[in-house]
């Protein structure tokens, strides 16, 4: 959904309402959809990715750092991006990142509930491809408590409404 | 393998040789092994975290900002951990991160191969916890042409060596 001046409208899954260039504010927000993580997924992506023991196994994760099992912070950045895709961040053209800052300021634990809200910082018209546009979005990864797990502040390559395009979004 | 003072000696895939905080040096250098990225774990990855035409279809993609089939970023992260885990950052007790930067100048392409470079850019030991401290570490992940598709700097948590302990590597 998109917060606006304490109103509240959603936007979640609705595939017509996406943003271009033209239609984003600094300060406007957006709230994606939820997803529930457990023990299976945080193992599954960490023998894939990230094979440390606090990622693989209870037992194993007890004495270390984390004091039990945690998801590997690229794993709850990868549900962040799904989050983001999934309604989080409506961006006509797609959710196109090149880079920015992450942080994982406590650990993501089997039976979290996550969601992301993200706020627009700051809009930068390109100067020499008149298209588009560098758009820098804070996104919070929060659990079931609203405590933070993640927080990424990414620049996107944001695109102008093409010509004669189609209004996808009635501000 | 790392990279000392011009001399290089392997420590890939070694499991005795393993660096606490007491190891590290700022400049010390490590190198990854290698991963080959196809476009079935691109297709894969990105139908599960990321599920965005450019990183789901030869075909939508053509169209789209990348120009053809891309890796997610995130996608390129998760496989930089693993490279990381699997030798690129042979650190006693485990690559803990708490956050950084990262940038992905060039997409990833399947038939990629990347491996990974890191540099210990700064050691911070920690004045509250004094069996700790924390490390900057620079990690560039190159695809086989050199050329740098991923830039983190990544602030890691290394423990010192417990006092007692049998030095898990012979500086």
């Amino acid at each position: 959904m998109q917060v606006t001046g304490g109103r509240i409208r959603p936007n979640v899954g609705d595939p017509s309402v996406l943003y271009y260039l033209d239609d984003l504010t600094v300060g406007q927000r957006f709230v994606s959809p939820t997803h529930e993580l457990d023990a299976a997924q945080i193992k599954a992506y960490a023998a894939q990715f990230d094979p440390q023991p606090f990622h693989l196994d209870e037992d194993a994760a007890r004495g270390t750092f984390f004091g039990g099992l945690a998801a590997s912070g690229w794993h709850v950045a990868s549900i962040t991006m799904k989050l983001l895709v999934a309604g989080g961040a409506p961006i006509a053209g797609g959710v196109i990142g090149g880079g920015g800052e992450i942080a994982w300021p406590k650990p993501t634990r089997p039976g979290d509930v996550l969601h992301v809200e993200s706020e627009v910082l700051e809009i930068a018209p390109s100067r020499s491809k008149p298209n588009r546009g560098m758009v820098t979005v804070r996104s919070e990864t929060l659990n079931q408590k609203g405590e933070i797990v993640q927080v990424i502040t990414i620049k996107l390559v944001v695109f102008r409404r093409p010509e004669g395009a189609i209004a996808e979004h009635a501000p």
